[in-house]
């Protein structure tokens, strides 16, 4: 009766999305629903929502101007995009390239933005490699509606991304006659919490650049830095000076307020590109991923608060996210489990093999779904991020610190059958 | 370099788009810019700005809570879908058929509501019909993205819809070996401001039945009629009872907040479906036409504030609408300029063809170049709505009360070459 491409939607929900949607059903509170179901699987920052509505309550984030009703700013306002220009200058370039609001537009969530982009450069059934662990929803986003075909790299010894592996992919989906469009990178990287060094970037950059390959880099843990090797600080793709990118026109940069900021609620991603035709791809259908004025005029005073961001915002939300990280790793630590070395990003990527009695994808669900269901805590398994080594979990740590505690609590009963 | 698909976006912008956009380059204002281009081309309600902005800065407007931050109501808050469902019974149904927020979905615009339905209903190059003249962003929508093929039903004889000439399109489809997916009803319509009654819904409704075809209501004027006849007032087709649908699973309304309310600035739009399959598809694709949850409380509290809508916000919006289309068409009256009958809309549909060399598409472009280039005044050409019968000019009359005045005089030196 509907039409053929919609039946993707007719079956079980997309696994990260029906877990959600589970949890919010019987959801833990310490108060009133002591025993509810508390979510680490998905990817939301509730540790500063404290400074959050402090701030959004002060009187210049909620104003109205008679122009904000009508059709304004669909791909950004004005006052948006420059208030973006501005802070991924200064906060995810510090300061090395100076970013222009022109190449800048606003999407409705980074999620949003990834459907277009792949529907702008990629035509059905092209492919998009994507190395895998990944967010899962990387493949929902470009795929679902779209059609693109979205195909993992799988990383191999200790989850290791090489220039080598990426051509070795190119040529295995040539030799399938298959057309690769896209590469995307992850940085820093979800769910493992890595960090790539800017020359492997533009390693990988180099190897796209021969093939003529778009890449993409989403960048959204940019400013959830918690762990950086002093020696080896995060580098944005955005560091790099159009001049010296392999393939300026193909290299293209998302990020959004969903993570760094905790505000998956404001639904706002941004898209930055060298390529005149890539945005006006954006411009001509930004009518289907647009964000209303006057929430973009939120989000612009709160980027623009250098003051606020300087001093309180993300010195405290850093604070927050390391005590929290070396607490998940120390309490999972204390019964044997060990972690990847995060050092970016809202989650730790855990070798739960110990407890499993086989490394297999069976075992791996039998743990995730008695977690789930007996012990009402709910983190999601690697094979959910296409990871072919059985027996890692990713655990979101960015909730409130008495919500972790018991989530801990209850894992580390349930692993000993206490 | 990019697709194959996104070329659609490299020529030239969509024409109601391109003209908006050069007016906002060079906008008149009655004190700052005197000569400035006047828009009365694209479907803007700025009648009621005092109004909206007096209601939007109250207090209970911008609020915010916690859980707001976070994924909350991607297809809808729970509140806001509620307000939805009063509101449209009370003010669209009156009261005949009560709504259930269940049936009802949030998504980013009209617009984008439109590609999400033709993506879920059609194919790529299945048909939908549209009765022309017609918005021309309907084609756009549901075409450039998704591929659905939109395929004009051109009205005759004082552009009259009939369920005859809808079978006889679908047979002229079918011969011509295309699947029919899809009719869309735009009631009040635009651009004739023409209200249809029950009974040609409903005999259209048995048309579409037979053929398996989804009936889509566009009722996005519902509540910006001034002129209807008193015995036949505007029926929404939500006042059929689900029992008494011809094909309840294919009969879907849409409507929003961009005209009603003229708060395009919002980019919300509803759609409501008695189709389980249909509401499963919009919720599976709710990531990318989501809307951010703070704006989404703004809307629920315009929507519910039942004794502002009913002293206030709707006489005067109609009082006001009334008000600018007579002045409008008595004006161009005066130099025998005819209005098409419009009870409802932003917009009146006005024959030029006493001012046309001859009756052509380009004379008809030629008078449109000279208002827009020489007069700096853009009124949107029938053609360009698909119309076949040249001479026919849309105007939207819902700007301030002074710039129609100026642009209507404008036009009339314009016509009358002073």
């Amino acid at each position: 009766m509907l039409s053929k491409r919609s039946s993707i939607f007719l079956g079980e929900p997309e696994f990260l999305v029906k877990c959600m949607l589970k949890c919010a059903e019987d959801e833990y509170d310490s108060e009133t629903n002591p025993s509810g179901r508390i979510n680490l699987g998905t990817a939301v920052n509730a540790l500063v929502e404290d400074l959050i509505e402090d701030r959004l309550k002060k009187s210049d984030v909620f104003t109205h101007k008679r122009e904000w009703q009508h059709y304004f700013g669909l791909n950004g306002t004005p006052d948006l995009l420059h208030a973006a220009a501005s802070f991924l200058t200064k906060r995810v370039t510090r300061g090395e390239v100076t970013m222009s609001p022109g190449n800048i537009r606003l999407v409705n969530g980074v999620s949003g933005g990834l459907e277009a982009l792949s529907w702008i450069l990629a035509d059905t059934g092209e492919v998009i490699l994507v190395p895998v662990p990944t967010y899962a929803r990387f493949f929902a986003d470009m795929n679902e509606r779209m059609k693109t075909e979205v195909v993992g790299i799988h990383l191999e010894d200790g989850f290791v991304l090489t220039p080598g592996l990426l051509e070795r992919s190119i040529q295995e989906q040539l030799a399938l006659g298959k057309r690769v469009k896209g590469f995307l990178f992850c940085n820093p990287n979800n769910p493992l919490g890595d960090i790539y060094s800017l020359e492997l970037a533009k390693a990988l950059m180099r190897v796209c650049a021969k093939h003529g390959i778009h890449f993409i880099s989403d960048e959204i843990y940019a400013l959830s830095i918690f762990n950086a090797d002093k020696g080896s600080p995060f580098k944005s793709v955005l560091t790099i000076p159009e001049n010296e990118l392999p393939d300026p026109e193909r290299t293209h940069f998302m990020w959004g307020l969903s993570k760094d900021f905790g505000l998956a609620g404001f639904r706002m991603g941004f898209i930055h590109s060298y390529s005149k035709d890539l945005l006006q791809c954006l411009d001509g259908s930004c009518i289907y991923t647009c964000v209303p004025t006057h929430q973009q005029h939120m989000a612009a005073t709160l980027l623009g608060d250098d003051l606020w961001l300087d001093n309180k915002f993300f010195p405290e939300n850093i604070r927050r996210l390391s005590e929290a990280h070396s607490h998940t790793v120390n309490t999972l630590g204390e019964i044997g489990i060990k972690a990847f070395r995060a050092k970016a990003g809202l989650f730790v990527w855990l070798d739960f093999r110990k407890y499993l009695k086989e490394a297999t994808r069976e075992f791996e669900m039998d743990l995730f779904q008695r977690l789930f269901n007996d012990h009402n805590v709910y983190i999601v398994p690697g094979s959910e991020f296409g990871c072919t080594e059985f027996g890692w979990f990713r655990i979101i740590f960015s909730v409130t610190p008495k919500k972790l505690e018991v989530a801990l609590d209850r894992i580390k009963r349930a692993l000993l059958n206490l």
